[in-house]
């Protein structure tokens, strides 16, 4: 967590670091930032200090939201230094870089950077910045990052923020149920109250509607049905009808309004009956998820929860990315994730990343599934799970673990 | 536009470029993928080639709507040199865009690197691709860049989306003014059905709400009233009740859903009546928005434009950021931005950004404003608009300009 910072820099030999980016949106920036909405500007930090956010002058009012010390790029002179290199502004950050660092008190050191950026901008000032500074030496960290390592795990604010998004996400989900539950039947098909074929346009559409009406964002939410299903990534075609008997994957990962923390679960759903193929796989999915919930223990590394529910696959002679990594069908991903500000985050649930172990405070899904497009399905579930503070493996997602939606017709 | 990259890649001796990054919105993807949503995956396009999009193998069918030439990194042997390299994805990708460059047949020359990535990671892929490919230049530009250049102008079905987008924001903006100036007033407050005080939060809940309905995202409205209104970007407050006679600045730049085209539009408003300082303020700002239009001419250079503004709101006695950079009151921006897929694009209407001239294709914002935070307002007025193909510069944002809302029971 956020506090873990400076402890972090130590053991990195990391004497500042500098945040920065342009308008994109900044993970790093937005985390230090305490939720204020940042869209310029940068955070510098020296260890063992508080952070100074460095704002564009007219973002002023919100960069005062952050609660940081906050200056603005006019105090400190920067709009000088842009006349100076006569308003390039790569130029101008790199001396302005220099400047802030030495009003801050460092005048040599080791200064990681980060940020968010264009791939672009960001070569173009590193090697101006190297070439301009010779007393710094400037640092880009290309895996298990100062943020990535923070960010493992979540302070008091950082789950109940995350708590109260689940919350609102599974009572969306739920009247997603009800409607679809509740809908008129014609043949294979089912209808809405004008008689018209319901499509996943329209359930994405009631989903926006809900979430907004909840203060959440849909982020691109996965309703994949039938073939679509079977790719995990895939986002459902709009125009494609309800059909009764198909699995549908319901990837659901709605984030607070704007920018801020995620909730990520997933349910597969057969709308009146499920295919007895759709069941068994069905059945085997949900098996895995319980054993990987059974395998967990504070501080086992999480590699272990993955070879488990690999070895129940391949025991079930599924293809799995272990036997081939580069396998389309079976099970084909990592089992689980960290959410936080990103979807994806840190820790890894993975047979191939070794170094995760399970501590207090972490965020993560577990989402085992099994992918078959080429018979016309694919099966997913996944909770978003924290370890609390007794170190127990708690679910944000209580939502109903039911295949089957039974319609009303079905005398249900 | 488009069509450009060629003879923009041959200008800059470029012979291929690669556009790369994560999950993290990326224009330069965005662009090149025609409206396919890609969350992960590289484009590469050698000089004289059409594009290939190399998709995560989750994303296969998404990337296929994109119309490029589309391979998965699973057929490209990402997977084997992720195992080669120990999982270290950086080196990883460092040998996959050395194979698939070969792949198109390419073996030595400069290549282009863009797109949106984290700063940290884009810094150790450069350095271990300089590294690890020295018979390749790889070029990072930080200004004027290839994509900035080709976005300089808009293509037939850019245009048409940006209309659209036009269309329904002006519409939304005007159900805005229509909730306003029906609501019950109590004092200097408005009062919704249920007799409370109407808030800057309902007002941006109802956009929101009618955005959603047209198929666009909010992307943070600015709806800031009195001294907020003073800062170009203070989001507004959502607990502020409205208040009569309170200058309110409303930019509006709403988006096609999930990612694409923006459209952008101001307007200053009071509800009720205007004290005569905002008022004779409105006025200086209303008529530098018909200096610039009628300034405007095919093949000027731009920066006449802003000159022009300048020279106007100094002979009315405003301070200017021309003749003080670092003002926070009088004019303090630049008169207009390219709008596309990101909000702020080139070209700039600026007196320090020389190079940019009128063409047929541009889409840029035109806005003019004058903010006094200490006196408790400011005052902004902006339209988008097109150069067309006859050479004229044309609004989309037809929305009345009027700085007050009549009240009903004004007897309006």
């Amino acid at each position: 967590m956020k506090t873990d910072l400076d402890r972090l820099m130590l053991e990195r030999d990391m004497d500042a670091f500098v945040v920065t980016g342009g308008e994109e949106q900044n993970t790093a920036r937005y985390y230090l930032s305490n939720g204020a909405h940042i869209t310029h500007g940068s955070i510098f930090k020296l260890r063992g200090q508080a952070p100074t956010l460095v704002c564009n002058r007219m973002e002023l009012e919100e960069a005062q939201k952050s609660g940081l010390n906050v200056i603005t790029d006019v105090e400190l002179g920067y709009y000088e230094r842009l006349m100076e290199v006569d308003y390039d502004r790569i130029e101008a950050q790199v001396l302005f870089i220099g400047d802030v660092l030495a009003r801050l008190g460092l005048a040599s050191g080791r200064v990681g950077l980060y940020g968010t950026w264009q791939i672009n901008q960001t070569i173009a000032l590193y090697e101006s910045l190297t070439r301009a500074h010779k007393h710094f030496e400037f640092v880009a960290e290309a895996n298990n990052t100062l943020f990535q390592e923070a960010m493992l795990t979540k302070d008091a604010d950082e789950i109940e923020r995350i708590k109260s998004v689940a919350q609102r996400a599974n009572a969306v989900m739920q009247l997603a149920w009800d409607y679809i539950a509740n809908l008129d039947v014609d043949g294979e098909y089912l209808l809405d109250e004008a008689g018209a074929r319901v499509t996943i346009g329209d359930i994405k559409t009631l989903l926006r509607r809900e979430l907004l009406a909840r203060g959440l964002d849909d982020s691109n939410t996965i309703f994949a049905q039938g073939r679509d299903a079977g790719f995990p990534h895939s986002r459902g075609e709009a125009d494609m009808p309800l059909q009764l008997g198909q699995a549908i994957v319901f990837d659901f990962f709605p984030r607070e309004l704007g920018e801020g923390y995620f909730h990520d679960m997933t349910r597969t759903w057969c709308i009146g009956y499920a295919p007895p193929e759709v069941q068994e796989t069905y059945d085997t999915v949900l098996e895995a998820f319980e054993i990987a919930i059974e395998s967990y223990g504070l501080g086992k590394p999480m590699h272990l929860m993955q070879e488990a529910v690999l070895d129940h696959y391949e025991a079930k002679g599924h293809a799995t990315i272990r036997t081939d990594p580069r396998t389309m069908e079976g099970y084909n991903h990592t089992l689980g994730h960290g959410v936080g500000i990103d979807i994806h985050e840190r820790p890894s649930i993975s047979h191939t990343a070794r170094d995760d172990v399970f501590q207090v405070g972490n965020v993560l899904t577990i989402e085992p599934g099994l992918y078959y497009p080429d018979r016309g399905f694919g099966v997913r579930i996944e909770d978003l799970c924290i370890v609390d503070e007794r170190g127990d493996l708690v679910s944000l997602s209580p939502f109903r673990k039911d295949l089957v939606i039974p319609l009303k017709t079905s005398g249900n």
